[in-house]
């Protein structure tokens, strides 16, 4: 059995759905690990982690589109103002989704779906470099 | 430390929850590991799991009429549709809640709460079969 | 490689959010794990799991006040009513948020960004000693 762990940093240029798919397969293939499980974690809470279709680009501008308007930037609703108007709908995003995903690896490859792709959502305005920690174990 | 994975296929009979604690328990209990981790991965963008109480009915009625109503079937809202205006809401629902669940084994057992039910959340209108991967990792 | 469980009892004052981080480092620093990961599992479905942060407490009570709008007490809205007019909102808030957190173990540390905490949120009205195991694989 073996482990390994590794920072993924990723730069979105700005608010909404950013696919880290390619990169994490990326880093599963050098791991040689035929049977286990990788676990993604986000290292931010304004910042998420979320699965969904890969195939039409309109899934993920209505999925950004839904969060906007159930978590709303509506300054006088919230009394965490002092980073922004952004930011408390941050958190709200961010806790409604995922800091953290585990995938299965089976014969050497992500147990994703046809249709899945892992993606970074980025909730804040202004560009910020996040990191993900992938950990994985198997053998 | 031993692993095991499994493909679960489910076939629900339409939108809902349909509970499978029992399928995945009598997977768990041939693995004969006493202390370990199970993982369950759906690999769908319009399903989901979710646990929620087992014992009340009315609990899943209620649950499923709360998410029809946060994201609702309304094509106007969504320009993803050419699927029928019953995908989009999938993928919304499937966001909200979790595409993978990690559960402790304890003692042989799964570390689940008295009135906790594992549940497959089926979005789509029409049937669709669905898979789960089990991982299991212990001794 | 090496396992560890335990049980963490929490005991909230009532309803909202109640930091466990502190507890939840006390019993890794025990282990003695170097590369792993943590998994906590809240064993019920009226309290639920969230990483927030950490620094400003208004974060947690916009947070809180969120909730309480999205999945309001209104016992019109739900069937499910015998166990009070806070216990179907518990479940739905609970469905919302996670039953279960993993977090990568690196270089004897968990793996959280410096504005992380974890946080045990209780949905009921009137305070319930909650359990929440811990699992820890590493080496």
């Amino acid at each position: 059995m073996q482990q390994a762990v590794h920072s993924l940093r990723i730069a979105p240029r700005g608010r909404g759905l950013t696919e880290i798919t390619g990169a994490v397969r990326d880093w599963i293939d050098k791991q040689e690990i035929d049977t286990g499980l990788l676990t993604l974690f986000c290292r931010h809470t304004s910042a998420s982690l979320v699965i969904q279709e890969n195939a039409d680009p309109d899934v993920r501008a209505d999925l950004e589109a839904f969060f906007e308007k159930i978590a709303p930037e509506d300054p006088q609703r919230y009394k965490h103002r002092t980073e922004g108007p952004d930011d408390m709908p941050a958190h709200l995003r961010a806790a409604l989704t995922q800091s953290q995903l585990s995938i299965p690896i089976v014969d050497g490859e992500l147990a994703l779906g046809t249709w899945q792709g892992i993606y970074l959502f980025e909730h804040r305005r202004i560009p910020h470099e996040r990191e993900i920690v992938l950990h994985a174990i198997g053998e």
